[in-house]
């Protein structure tokens, strides 16, 4: 820290108020680019935990540029507001998961709302990363009256932490994370919660689309509980949505019109609307699977033949499975490799199949 | 094929009526423990495409030991019933996904019900692999009257293939399969089925947790309408639970009163007890974040960094992310030996974080 610093992309100095998972992620970033920053946290460890993880300072700051709200959901509004009065030349920002409340209680013109869509499994300051926004989408929500050098300042450290910056109104925000985030984390909670009754002889036929559909059932509820209950005008429209479209699909299973075939092409049809890696359409993947011995080295011997190969892995999975010392890696190609890829693993020895 | 085999652990001959995904895997995988397969199919080119595959011969068999019935389920029961009169000594089974109609029906002893829980989303011969079943479990439904021998042949055949058998009754494999696949199905795609009304700005915000609820709604539809269809019943019940839940759940997200947090404790119970790989209950386990370029080769390195580092890889995932050409790996590992791994990777120069 007392080596020479290349020019910051990002004007300084900058306060971070709330020195939680997000709040060190973001400083230890602001860090690693050179700007000056200061931290601040009701509870004293957390500032002193994150400064000894070189995210920053605990000394006083008279003049920030910049000062990033990121404490729990129910203070933000009043942190800041209380930040605005405190340093009147000061752009100010949020991380708050809901933006509707915020955005319509803080109307200065140097508030600017934001959300990185960033989080983890663990939280506190320990679980902070500089990379944690890595390529993660930044919602930046302003109003009419934001001042637009606020906005540049705010999507300015958004992108240089890694982010890709969306900006959109506080309700487009609001009905976006409770479709894509709130009620498919409600759903999986539910999905799950149906096993609790189950045999565990049931249970033993489980394969990786369950696993897949409850993974994110498994987080720390918490912070769920104060995200759900902040939209919950928004989540709650779309699970009454949700509650027609099963009611519908209830009657089409026991009917058996044979409409239950156009609720599963409507679920083709949303998969499909997602974007892929890079924010670009969904590109014509294609799988090839490779048998492997659950061995320490065998998954990098693996990896160095299709390097040797030539072939970029688009995404990948380890299958769990059942009772054997053995695994299937599914490797996700550009389909146009794909042949090649599985005839250079055959080739080089290894169980490979598509 | 001319060169000598070693002696079979399955007796044979072995005859597999339907060359679809399922009946041609079990062919392969048969021929490469040196058992006789013969083909049947109603379609010729099937057989033909299957044999040319090194599957079997299209030749006739006349006293099969065992025939393995895996034609589309509309049609299981009848063509096990002809396959049961046709060879007065041999076993039969088949692998349809629902086994209530089929075990209710074929009361002969020589009949054994069977699910093998392995499939792909491609269908038909060319999909096939004689690794189809390595690792996954193969559900053997016999009834009060099943000939034990031939329970015996069935679950021989399954574990020589590389399955864990689990023998359990029709009814409750019915249910099982209702809750740990027909339902979660059905759920992926009533989620996915929101999508299609969203905005586009909307979508830009998906991350992988939504990713991961929707991915088993991408699948070919035509089996899934056939398999609700054949299991309406306790699909039905299930979800009837389902939509209770979500009423009450409803209820929560408006009245504020904390009953959300129950939803969400009960998703946690139900995620914890479905097995993890091995079969085992849930490890302790962690995640070691690294950031690369997605560049062929990256993977490798890091592969062989962890390999170095004697770090034995329980599962992994790669992030998608959002117009950047960075990727985020997620390497789950012991818990135990997460640190060491994280350090050692620090250490190797890569941008290793928890």
């Amino acid at each position: 820290m007392t080596a020479p610093l290349p020019d910051p992309v990002v004007p300084g100095p900058v306060l971070v108020i709330g020195c939680g998972l997000i709040g060190t992620s973001v400083a230890l970033g602001l860090r690693d680019l050179g700007v000056q920053v200061h931290l601040r946290d009701a509870r004293p460890s957390n500032v002193e935990l994150a400064a000894s993880l070189g995210a920053g300072t605990a000394d006083p700051v008279a003049a920030p540029a910049l000062v990033v709200v990121a404490v729990p959901p129910a203070a933000v509004v009043d942190t800041a507001r209380a930040a605005l009065a405190e340093f009147p030349s000061a752009v100010v920002t949020d991380v708050a998961s809901v933006k509707g409340s915020v955005s319509g209680t803080l109307t200065d013109p140097r508030f600017v709302g934001g959300h990185p869509m960033a989080g983890k499994e663990r939280s506190g300051p320990m679980a902070a990363s500089a990379l944690l926004f890595e390529g993660r989408a930044w919602a930046v929500v302003p109003t009419d009256g934001t001042d637009p050098g606020a906005i540049a300042l705010v999507e300015q450290v958004a992108t240089a932490l890694g982010s890709v910056v969306r900006r959109m109104d506080a309700a487009s925000h609001d009905r976006a994370v409770a479709l894509v985030s709130h009620v498919p984390h409600l759903v999986s909670a539910l999905t799950a919660g149906l096993l609790t009754q189950a045999d565990g002889d049931d249970l033993a036929l489980a394969g990786q689309g369950l696993r897949d559909v409850i993974r994110i059932a498994g987080s720390d509820r918490g912070l769920w509980v104060d995200i759900i209950g902040s939209n919950a005008g928004q989540v709650g429209d779309i699970l009454d949505d949700l509650a027609v479209r099963l009611d519908d699909l209830r009657s089409a299973v026991r009917s058996a019109d044979g409409s239950v075939a156009e609720h599963l092409d409507r679920g083709r049809a949303g998969v499909a609307r997602v974007p892929g890696k890079h924010g670009e359409q969904p590109a014509a993947l294609a799988s090839v699977f490779v048998s492997i011995d659950d061995t320490p080295g065998e998954l990098s011997r693996l990896f160095a033949a299709i390097g040797d190969a030539g072939v970029n892995i688009e995404d990948m999975r380890i299958d769990h499975e059942l009772g054997r010392l053995v695994g299937v890696v599914e490797v996700v190609v550009q389909a146009g490799v794909a042949e090649h890829l599985h005839t250079a693993l055959i080739e080089r020895g290894w169980a490979a199949f598509r």
